[in-house]
């Protein structure tokens, strides 16, 4: 019998798939139950549950059909991603329509006004460190009349962690595509501590920058001339094997990538500024993290604009708003707001401190790694928060909305299966499951930094707007 | 009841400790059955366990008094070690006594003429490498009229992989342990494929050294008088976060040592150098083997001697014999033939070509690390054989025969507890429970080399004799 309520008949045996308590009575009269962990699709809301009916894989139906055929396009796409560092350019070179007083910032768009903290200190950092203001106040000035403009990195192919603020005089990795031969562009990644993308200005972080123009950017786009492009697809999938998950933890990438290019440094580069170029890898650990996030754009960025997809092509937080792109629904944002994570925080800080969610790192959890591949990382738990069993147990749920696994990213603590690839936002919506993200946590006010780190959940309200465009775009609507 | 036959009694429950066809009839005849996973200690063998319950820890007793103290003093000393680089010279200026026509070589002492195919292959191309013969023909007549001297690594602080072949003009690192001041050494490591180690000695092998004593030597001596020494300690635990386990997995050890030298090699040597340095240790995954290897001899030295301690403080191979050293007894082997690892051989070989069992390094399993950390190493089973949970399962059983786990190595997979660490040789002999070395598996004639890697187990009797020499140290002796 199926348990949904309290009458039992002699010799009964029931499987219970209400609510956890109608099993009571009838374990009481003694008759055997069990229990599934079975919940009402798209959580019992009538709509979204007929309108996921409509968008199920079915070679047989127009809808069902086609969308199971544009996903599959769309995964292959992403799999078939051969990401590797080419060159690195000033932004204003490489990125197409970043000139002028523009600022690119993570997430989706949002004006000045309502930015959060640490936008608003790296975008005064930014104006600080373009000569656009001379003071902090003087930089307030100009952005409150809004003379600078703002678009979000997305747009441009870019992504940037935490503020990811991306002014046109930054050098920016340039990461093409082998497959699919597009490109994509993230800053280099200044390390811990005080830095612009967590919201920080002071004289070391703009110095640190400067130095990044006079020096580390020409250092590697000359070791990338000499010694040819680097292959960011083997390094991820070897630090994957090596307790890296590719956002929060990189030391394995990043001591990889200087392995690799440390011959050609060795002989392109004069002796003062090898040193200073390896110095600065030996003292952060997170260097790969904005290849990482470049590789991963670049590959979704090659399964974008499938008609009729499900497949999620970014995840993304400017501090306000998390939003989401569907493969099938273009350059659409579905916004929802986000939270703050939950997380581990540095002495002397808590929740209450803590901006919400940011960045455009979300980007390696929607390729699959980051959060899906904590699996590979048990040791991020004391970044992050939780425990090892619960980094394995966040990448077997990830497996539970997303397609396919990748192969090229073998998991050694799951019997080298693949990660957990392609989130279809049909399935986070028919689930409930909401896609895992390691993230740092960011001081709500502009000009502190970082203090912490934790795990955040995409807000779900996201993925249903984006299911409904879906639906639309095939022309189905259901009366609520 | 405890059941050791057939006779059952109503409402009877029955633990079963004997064999487990004793439980078949009990629950025949319907009695529940508890079985318990126990043997009697020493495998059933009366004298050992007799001697065993003498030397059993008991702080009221005179002999089980003294070897609790003289144990905890050793594990003390072995968790306390701190060893690091300090330099790289020829092996006769470091080495004590290692002069003339004398070679060093792995496992406990042997004679030429019981030398198995791959220390003999490592011992003619020793001999062509220093230059006392022309040709192997005329190495192999030098070695079969004994003009040369022959003494294990181990008796002079050293240690080598495989074959363990040290002669005077090698390079060899030098590792000093800060907490207790004492020093030790291994050669560098060559890499993999057509290598001393593995027995071979065509003209690319000798190269390869002759390359080491004119260039990789001096380089790394200048870059550690340059910069100072490396923190080997560090490295390691680090590198058990990044899949290493120390012995047959070096890549995340290796990319770090790299990463930590890099900046002080670009600021030292010449570019010329500089490149060919950095290209060796970006071709070869296992450089820091060698390394891990000395830092783990530092760290046992510092244990050894202490008056009655049944602490292991070496297990090595010589491709005949396993032999293993207790800190109690000195520089005493205790040997017993050694078997072929179960392992994975590369294609076109199987288990008919493997040599026995080879090489000082299981050092990295007395030590602690190696076998007894394969959990941080899931990867490993790839190039050893088994599944990732064999790899935390093997992990699990070593802690039922160490005295301690390792708090600075920490294992994320079972929730940062450290490595086993300190065998307890009582413990081994009581259990039957041999301790697991990851391994390199040579072929069985000189000159072929490595043919793949695998899994060995010490063999107990080495325990057993130890533990008898132990309790007649202490004046103890039982009729048999």
């Amino acid at each position: 019998m199926i348990a949904g309520g309290g009458l039992v008949h002699d010799g009964v045996r029931a499987v219970n798939i209400g609510l956890a308590g109608f099993a009571d009575p009838i374990r009481a009269a003694g008759a055997p139950v069990v229990a599934l962990d079975w919940r009402p699709p798209a959580a019992g809301d009538r709509e979204l549950g007929l309108l996921l009916a409509w968008l199920e894989d079915d070679p047989g139906d127009r809808v069902g059909g086609a969308i199971a055929a544009a996903n599959g396009r769309a995964v292959e796409r992403i799999l078939a991603a051969q990401p590797a560092l080419v060159d690195v350019r000033l932004a204003t070179e490489a990125i197409d329509g970043l000139a002028g007083r523009m600022l690119l910032h993570s997430g989706p768009p949002i004006d000045w006004d309502a930015m959060c903290g640490p936008v608003q200190g790296a975008a005064i950092g930014a104006c600080l460190f373009e000569g656009w203001a001379e003071t902090p106040a003087e930089a307030r000035k100009l952005l409150d009349a809004g003379k600078i403009a703002f678009e979000p990195c997305h747009d441009h192919g870019a992504v940037g962690p935490m503020a990811g603020v991306v002014s046109p005089s930054m050098p920016v990795a340039v990461v093409e595509n082998g497959a699919a031969g597009n490109r994509s562009f993230a800053t280099l990644n200044e390390g811990l501590g005080k830095v612009l993308r967590f919201g920080a200005y002071e004289d070391a972080v703009l110095e640190r920058l400067r130095w990044f123009v006079s020096t580390l950017g020409p250092a590697l786009s000359t070791v990338l001339r000499a010694g040819g492009p680097i292959d960011l697809k083997a390094i991820t999938a070897q630090a994957l094997q090596m307790g890296d998950e590719g956002h929060n933890r990189n030391v394995a990438a990043t001591a990889l990538f200087t392995r690799t290019i440390a011959p050609t440094v060795a002989t392109s580069l004069t002796s003062a500024v090898q040193a200073e170029v390896f110095t600065f890898l030996r003292g952060n650990d997170h260097f790969f993290l904005n290849l990482s996030m470049a590789a991963c754009k670049a590959g979704l960025d090659a399964a974008a604009g499938i008609d009729g997809s499900t497949v999620v092509t970014a995840m993304s937080r400017n501090g306000v708003d998390f939003g989401i792109r569907l493969s099938g629904t273009g350059s659409t944002w579905f916004t929802a707001p986000v939270g703050v994570p939950d997380g581990l925080y540095f002495p002397g800080y808590g929740p209450e401190d803590a901006n919400p969610d940011l960045g455009d790192s979300a980007i390696t959890e929607t390729f699959g790694i980051g959060g899906f591949a904590m699996a590979a990382a048990p040791a991020i738990v004391r970044f992050v928060g939780g425990t090892p069993a619960d980094a394995i147990g966040f990448t077997r749920l990830m497996e539970r909305i997303t397609l396919a696994r990748n192969s090229a990213y073998g998991l050694p603590s799951l019997g080298f299966s693949g990660t957990p690839t392609g989130i279809d936002a049909r399935r986070v919506v028919e689930t409930g499951v909401a896609p895992v993200i390691n993230t740092g946590i960011a001081h709500r006010q502009a000009g502190v930094g970082q203090i912490g780190a934790g795990i955040a959940r995409a807000p779900l309200a996201c993925f249903e707007l984006a299911v409904r465009a879906v639906a639309r775009g095939y022309g189905i609507g259901v009366a609520a």
